[in-house]
C-alpha cells in the first residue's frame, strides 16, 4: 500500500509499504483525510524529538525505529473488525485517538493517560498512521463519528485538544474568555467556547488570523495587541468585569502576562501552547492578590466522545477552518512548505489519492 | 478605654481613647485575645504599606487616617447588640472576620469579597481593632464560635486563610499534600489537610519548626530540604504517585520549584505566601506536560463558618499553635521583638489586661 513515511528532517518520502494485518481487538480504517499539525512541522523542519523515535532508539511501546508512517489527525472508514471487536461496523466513519500509552504508570493509573510516562503517538512514535492508505488500531482508540462529514471529522483531533484545555477551566455559558493567538488550536478553543455559550475576545497579531477568526464566527471581538488596547478592550466588552477565563494558544512569554492582565477576580489562565523557556510570573501581583489559577494542559484523555458531539450536534462547525484539500505526493510542496510560509491556512488535510 | 495604636514604623503605643458606641446592625465585642501576624511585623518594621493607611491618606472605606486601633486576629464576647442584630446574644463567644469592602466591584459582586478592590482590614485600616478593651462591628463580620475556647477562637482567623487555600484545590481524603514552610500558615494549612483526610509532608528549614509540625500532629513526614531529596521522600511516600496537592507557604522562589517538582500527574499547587519578585515557572515542563496547575489566594470569603466548624468538631485542635500570651502592655518587647528573633513561637496571643 502507499503510505507517507517519516525517515528524518526534512526527509519524507511517499512509498510502497505491507499492508498491515488486522489482529484480534483491532479495527482495520481506510484513512480519508489527515490534518497536518503543528508537530508534524517541527518534526519536518528540526528532525525527530520525542515521542518520535530516531533511526537507533525505538519508541518504547511501539518498539519501531525511522522511519514510521506520518499522520495522527485522520479520519476513515472501517474497513474489517478484529475477533471481539463490539460497537463498530465495517463502513462506519471514524477517527482514531492516535495514541499508545502503557496504562500502569501513575498518571494512566489517576485515568490521566494523555500524561503517560512513555506516552506515545501513533503516527508519530509508530504503529502506522493516517497518511496511508490502511491502518489498523486497537478497539479502545477508534470513535465513531456518525454523520459528520470525513473531512471535518479529521479535525476532531486538534477539537480534543482545544476540549481538554477549555475543560479544565470553570468556562460556563454567560462568561467571557479571552484566547491569545488564532491559529488552529486557538481557533477551536474560540470555538469551543462559543460552543459553551461564552462571549470570546480573540488577541492575534496577523490580520490574516483576526479576519479567519471573525469570518468563521468564533470572535466575537477581535483585538491587534500590537496597537490596541487589549486590557481596555476587555474592560470596555465586560463592564469592568473583565474576562473569566484566558487560554494562551500561542506560546509566547508576553501573551502569559497580556493574558494574566485581562482576567478578573477568580479568573483562570490556560496555557495550550508549548512556551520554549521559563516565563516570569509574579505570583503574588498576578495571582494571588486576585486569587488567580494558572494552569496548562496538553493533549486529551477521555474527551474524543465529547468533542464528536460538539459538531454532530451543530455546536461547532469545523467546515471554516479547512482551507486546502490536497494529495499526498504534494505534501512537502503544498503542505508543509506552504504551512510553513503563510498564515492564510489553519489546516491542511491530505488523501492518499 | 485602653487600646495599642499604630502610629507608624515601630510606634506602637498603648494608650486610653474613647470607648466606640454601639450603632444599629452593630456588636460592641470586648476583645479576648489578639494574635499577632506576620502583616502586623511587616507594618511594625516596615511602615504603613496599604491597606493601612497614612498619616495623611485616609484609607477609602474606614476614612482613617494614622493612628488606627491595631489587631485583626481576634475573639471576644458580645456586650451589646445594636438595633436589628439578629443571631447573636451578649455573653456569645464570637470571632471577627475583620474586613471591610465595598460590596458594589467586580470582585465583590462575583462573590469574592476578599479581593474587593478598596479592601481594608479591621485593625489594620481603621474601624478599631482587636487590640484594644471594646470594638463595635457591623453584625455581618461577627460569627458565634460555640464553645470554642476563646484562646483558639483568636486563631480561626489565620485558619480561614488556610482553609480558603486549600478550597482552592482538590483536596481529599486519602490524597497527600506537601506543605512548604511551617510557620503559623503552613502548620494550618497542614492542620486542615489532615481534618480532610490527606497525608501531609512538610518541608521546612528549621528544625525547630519542623519539631512543632510533627509534636503538633499536623505532619505525617517532616523533611529537611537542605540536607534530605524531597523529591526522593515524596516519592517513596507515595510509591511513586507523588503528591496530590502542594502549598507554598514560605513565599522563596527555590520553593515553588520544589513543590512543582514533587506533584503528580494533574496536581495543583497553590500560593499562600508572598513573593516579593516574580518567580520563573517553565510552563511547558513543569505545568503542561504533567496538566498541572498553579494557583494562587489571598484571605477568606465565606470561610469563617467552615474554619470554626473544623474546630468545634475537634478535626483541628488549635492549642499547640498558641505558644504565648502576653499582656499588651509588653506587646513590643514579648510580642513583636521575639517573633521577629525567634523561631520557637508558632502564635502569640495578646491580651489587654
Amino acid at each position: 500500500m502507499k503510505a507517507v513515511r517519516y525517515y528524518g528532517k526534512e526527509d519524507l518520502r511517499v512509498e510502497e509499504i505491507d499492508e498491515p494485518e488486522t489482529r484480534p481487538g483491532t479495527v482495520k480504517i481506510a484513512p480519508a483525510y489527515n490534518g497536518i499539525c503543528g508537530s508534524d512541522l517541527h518534526l519536518y523542519h528540526d528532525g525527530p524529538i520525542p515521542p518520535a523515535p530516531t533511526t537507533e532508539d525505538a519508541h518504547p511501546l511501539s518498539g519501531e525505529t525511522l522511519p514510521v508512517v506520518l499522520g495522527h489527525e485522520f479520519s476513515g472508514v472501517v474497513e474489517e473488525l478484529g475477533e471481539g471487536v463490539e460497537g463498530l461496523s465495517v463502513g462506519d466513519s471514524v477517527v482514531v485517538e492516535p495514541l499508545m500509552v502503557d496504562g500502569t504508570c501513575p498518571a494512566c493509573q489517576r485515568g490521566a493517560y494523555n500524561l503517560c510516562e512513555q506516552m506515545g503517538f501513533i503516527g508519530i512514535s509508530g504503529l502506522g498512521g493516517g497518511l496511508s492508505e490502511h491502518i489498523v488500531v486497537e478497539s479502545r482508540w477508534v470513535h465513531p463519528v456518525g454523520d459528520i462529514p470525513l473531512d471535518q471529522a479529521a479535525m476532531i483531533e486538534p477539537l480534543a485538544v482545544a476540549l481538554h484545555g477549555v475543560k479544565q477551566t470553570t468556562a460556563a455559558e454567560g462568561q467571557v474568555g479571552a484566547v491569545g493567538g488564532a491559529g488552529p488550536i486557538g481557533l477551536l478553543v474560540a470555538a469551543v467556547l462559543k460552543a459553551k455559550g461564552l462571549k470570546t475576545i480573540i488577541s492575534e497579531v496577523s490580520q490574516v488570523r483576526r479576519e479567519k477568526a471573525q469570518s468563521s464566527g468564533v470572535a466575537d471581538v477581535v483585538v491587534d495587541p500590537t496597537s490596541e488596547d487589549l486590557k481596555a478592550i476587555v474592560s470596555e466588552q465586560t463592564s469592568g468585569a473583565m474576562a473569566d477565563v484566558a487560554f494562551d494558544a500561542a506560546g509566547a512569554a508576553p501573551v502569559v502576562g497580556q493574558l494574566l492582565d485581562v482576567l478578573g477576580a477568580t479568573g483562570r489562565l490556560q496555557v495550550i501552547a508549548i512556551h520554549g523557556k521559563p516565563v516570569e510570573v509574579d505570583l503574588t501581583s498576578q495571582l494571588m492578590m486576585q486569587d488567580r489559577t494558572l494552569g496548562a494542559s496538553v493533549g486529551y484523555a477521555d474527551d474524543h466522545a465529547e468533542a464528536i458531539e460538539l459538531v454532530r450536534s451543530g455546536k461547532v462547525d469545523l467546515a471554516p477552518f479547512i482551507t486546502s484539500k490536497i494529495l499526498a505526493d504534494d505534501i512537502v510542496s503544498d503542505g508543509f512548505e506552504r504551512l510553513t510560509k503563510s498564515l492564510d491556512e489553519v489546516k491542511i488535510l491530505v488523501s492518499m489519492s
